[in-house]
């Protein structure tokens, strides 16, 4: 047992949250999660509403949260007061200013936690009220930016000691064992969110195909880019790009966004057959740079054990003669 | 004292290796680091020898290190010969192939250290017998790559407990106080090199104003970039670029590296200007994320022991009820 001000805060068994993947995070992913003593997060994401609600039934007892993302969600705000009619265990925001949802979101006493990916983001969120931050790094898999885990993490971790003491503080990106659960707690992290190893476990809805791409890959094989927003049409603020393992249509598009847009008629075809048959030189699979050390699809419940029996491995080392 | 085998095997007093920055890292910062307990490493980076014999000189009778860019190593190679002639703590090679330097390094029995920012660039290296890795993430100040020390680090240890158990890790790239030390031994690495905090330190060859700027800054305040490259008509390869602190010169060229090819003829000479007087708006510091935990310049003996001691108080803490 690992215990931080997190695990007390929100009462959970480990310092692990799940992250509140877009598709892949369903109600089982975030059930199991919860239900072996972490905390579960439905991917709410682009939902309206309707998915998440199944999603939420699909959970059933087990106390989960949802994740949007946050410019998304202006355009469909119901989707929040619907989750909150539900008491979550946690409303997580992330992408974008959450400043016009935290009002709602601190009436109804659920706790907020906000995802940030720089150090003047993580000081808005704390000078709203989040009472979680957590700062993701640009090794994660999906959306994000520039900065990295290693610097963020300790620099959001002086900022909250200094201005809000009671904050508290995860680590997202590039964590998907004990090692780096340990190596976020030397950095002053709380806890941390995991996406990618959970991305990559019997609950999550993941096509096999994008799962045995990943777990063949190294973490040198991914890549932060446009491309697979501009094939799904969304219109991501140019600050974040999404992480995802490349193949042979990042190969080709990566560079050249602009001659993507042009060829979309031709291209679009053929890489939404590719996503839905799970061809994974088309579709890419989203999957941050821990897909490296990612060797087996697992339940979800087996993945958050060796996390922290691998921490507390790591953490019990001793570095005197 | 925090033994690891990086301690053991070079018998130093810390597991920490000062980076081998090009320009601001002169025999006096070696010396100031190998006394204190660590090894320093002078930058011979770009120099094709005397410089470096000069500052061999300045390091006087402490056993230090030397540092080269190996692609450029190979415009005079003879510079590795003089420095192997005087029997140096160790040999650093980062950024290209090292293979046609290995077989000198090591029948002059001198330990070869070869920083890579890939796990395939890892690999390479330890079979070519390097002794020590050095996994760089992006997060670094000066050249690097993509790929992040989070992830990056454990991966090569994964890789180097089934293929080369006697090879030694180093991480680099945002590791500046004791969290980042005590993180990275958490990783898996048996050390760290350090390079911007030691950058930030009394014994450096740093103008002040670049020092001055990078301690008002925040992590936020970084970026990779080719501009400093194309000013000092450095023919680096497209794969490395060169993490600085942006300014209005970076805010004005980042994005239009062909313009400022087309412009340097008028750019140049106040670019110039403003490296030679320390004009901060103009002239970029070279430092890393890392820039952010950074609050004042101090001796370089001073910043060793505040590493160590944070990462003792990091390591001692307890995380069960």
């Amino acid at each position: 047992m690992l215990t931080t001000r997190l695990t007390k805060r929100l009462g959970i068994d480990h310092p692990i949250i799940q992250a509140p993947m877009a598709f892949a995070a369903g109600g089982r992913l975030a059930a199991a999660v919860s239900g072996a003593g972490g905390l579960g997060m439905i991917g709410g994401a682009y939902d309206a509403g309707d998915w998440i609600a199944e999603q939420m039934d699909v959970a059933g007892n087990q106390s989960v949260g949802c994740g949007f993302i946050t410019w998304k969600l202006r355009e469909h705000p119901q989707a929040l007061e619907q989750v909150l009619a539900r008491n979550p265990a946690a409303v997580f925001l992330s992408f974008g200013d959450p400043a016009e949802f935290v009002p709602a979101i601190q009436a109804a006493k659920v706790p907020l936690i906000c995802q940030v990916q720089t150090l003047r983001d993580a000081a808005h969120a704390i000078d709203l009220g989040a009472e979680i931050i957590v700062a993701q790094g640009a090794e994660a898999g999906g959306h994000g930016e520039k900065r990295a885990t290693f610097t963020l993490v300790p620099e959001v971790a002086d900022y909250i000691a200094r201005h809000a003491p009671d904050t508290l503080l995860c680590a997202a990106g590039g964590v998907g064992d004990g090692r780096g659960l340990a190596a976020a707690l030397m950095l002053g992290a709380d806890g941390v969110v995991v996406g990618s190893r959970f991305w990559a476990s019997e609950e999550a809805l993941v096509h096999p195909a994008m799962l045995e791409a990943a777990i063949k890959a190294s973490g040198d094989d991914t890549l932060r880019s446009t491309v697979t927003d501009i094939m799904r049409g969304y219109d991501w603020p140019q600050r974040y790009t999404g992480r995802v393992l490349r193949n042979e249509f990042t190969d080709r598009w990566h560079d050249d966004p602009d001659g993507l847009r042009a060829a979309l008629a031709q291209e679009l075809p053929r890489w939404q057959a590719a996503v839905a048959e799970g061809d994974a030189r088309t579709a890419n699979a989203f999957v941050g740079e821990v897909t490296g050390l990612i060797g087996a699809v697992k339940p979800a419940a087996d993945i958050l054990r060796d996390i922290v029996q691998g921490a507390e491995v790591a953490l019990g080392q001793t570095f005197t003669r």
